[in-house]
C-alpha cells in the first residue's frame, strides 16, 4: 500500500530527482498501455534504461512504497507518482506574450492530456488585445493581471514575451501573487524566495542529438 | 589536461547522463561568467545542487579529466562537455510545420545563441508556402525535403506540424537521410534503427512546477 508522506523537505530533493520522477511517470503510463501490473524496480531500469537504485531512492523520499520481492502495482505506484508531483489537482495557467509562441502553448494538446488549463492570454500590445488565439480565448489586456490571476485562480505563470520584457512580466507575475512561473525566454529572470521560476531551455534537446551524431556514424 | 575518448560505446550511456552534461555545460557558463577559473566537482555540486560523484562519473565516460585535489580548469571543462555533446561545429536545422511553433522557432534566440542554425521552413500547406517567417525566410514546399536535406546539409529535423502529420513528416525526414530528429508533437513517432528521435514534452516543466506547489505552502 501507499505511505505516502506529502509533507517532505523539499530542499533535500534536486530538481533532477524530480524531472526524474516526470520521467517513471511517462514510463509507467507506458507500462500500463502495454497492460502491465507488476514492475520491480530492476525491470523499470532495465526497460527504460534507467537505474534501479536510484529509482528506490527517489521514491524513497516520500515514505515506503513497493514491496521487497514484489516490487510496485503499477497502477498504484502511477498514483503515488501523481500525488507525489500534485497532479490530482486542476492547475490553471495564465500565458503573458501573445506571439507565436504564446499561441503554439495556447492550444498544445501535451497541456490539455494533462490537468491543465490555459485560463487567459495576455499582452501589452494593443493592436494584439482583443485578437482570439486559436484555442479561442481573447487575448486580454497585461494591465489586469492582478485582477485576472485572482478571479480566475490562477496557479502557474508563462512568460512568452520578447527577452526585454521577461523580467518585467516575472515581477508583474510575483506582485500578483503567483508563486510557480514558466519561462520560455532563455533568459534568466529573478524572482524573490518563495516563488519557482522554471526557465525553458530548448537548446538542451539539441544538445543531445547533437551528442548522438558526434558518436555514432551513419550507417 | 584534456585526454578525451570521442569513440565511446554510447548504448552505455543514458540519456539522463547526456541531459546532464547539457546541465554542467549551463553551469560552467554561470562559473564563466563570475570570472571563476578553477573548480571542484565537490562545488560544482554544491553551488548548482548536484551530486559531486555524479558528476565524476558522468565526466569519466569520456576518459580522465580533472586532477585529484585541484578539480577541474573551468575553461577546460567547458570546452570538454562541448566535444563530449558534438556542439563545436555548427549544426544546420531545418524546421517543418510553418505554424506558431514553427515560426517560434525560427527566431528562438536560444538556438542562435549556440552553434545552431535555421536552413529551412517547410509546409505542405499551399496557402502557407511562400510566406516570410519571422525570421526572414520563405516557407517552403515540404515536397522538396529530400532536394533541401542534401542541399543545405541539413543535420537535424525539427517537427512542428499537427500531431497527425507527425509520423509521416519523420518517415519522410528518415527517408531524406535525416539522422536526428527533434519532435515537438507530443505523440510517439517511429524511427528505425539508428536515427534518434527526441521528443520534447513541455509537460515535463509544468509537472516540476506543480511539485513546488504541492510541496510548499504560500507566505
Amino acid at each position: 500500500m501507499v505511505a505516502y508522506k506529502r509533507n517532505v523537505d523539499t530542499a533535500n530533493i534536486s530538481e533532477l530527482t524530480i524531472s526524474r520522477l516526470s520521467i517513471y511517470l511517462r514510463c509507467v503510463d507506458q507500462l500500463l498501455d502495454l497492460g502491465v501490473e507488476n514492475v520491480s524496480s530492476q525491470e523499470l531500469a532495465k526497460q527504460f534504461n534507467l537505474n534501479s537504485a536510484q529509482i528506490r531512492k527517489d521514491l524513497a523520499y516520500f515514505g515506503e512504497f513497493g514491496v521487497r520481492g514484489v516490487g510496485y502495482n503499477v497502477r498504484e505506484l502511477r498514483q503515488y507518482v501523481v500525488e507525489i508531483l500534485g497532479l490530482d489537482s486542476e492547475r490553471r495557467l495564465l500565458i503573458v506574450g501573445a506571439g507565436n509562441l504564446g499561441y503554439a502553448l495556447c492550444h498544445y494538446s501535451g497541456f490539455s492530456s494533462g490537468n491543465f488549463l490555459v485560463v487567459g492570454v495576455l499582452d501589452s500590445d494593443p493592436s494584439r488585445i482583443g485578437d482570439a488565439t486559436p484555442a479561442g480565448l481573447l487575448v486580454e489586456d497585461a494591465e489586469r493581471m492582478a485582477e485576472i490571476v485572482t478571479q480566475r485562480s490562477v496557479d502557474i505563470g508563462i512568460i512568452t514575451t520578447p527577452a526585454t520584457a521577461a523580467q518585467k512580466v516575472c515581477d508583474q507575475m510575483v506582485e500578483a501573487g503567483l508563486r510557480a512561473i514558466l519561462n520560455f525566454v532563455p533568459i534568466r529572470v529573478r524572482a524573490p524566495e518563495g516563488v519557482l521560476v522554471k526557465t525553458v531551455d530548448l537548446k538542451v534537446h539539441l544538445e543531445e542529438l547533437c551528442f548522438f551524431l558526434a558518436h555514432t556514424t551513419s550507417a
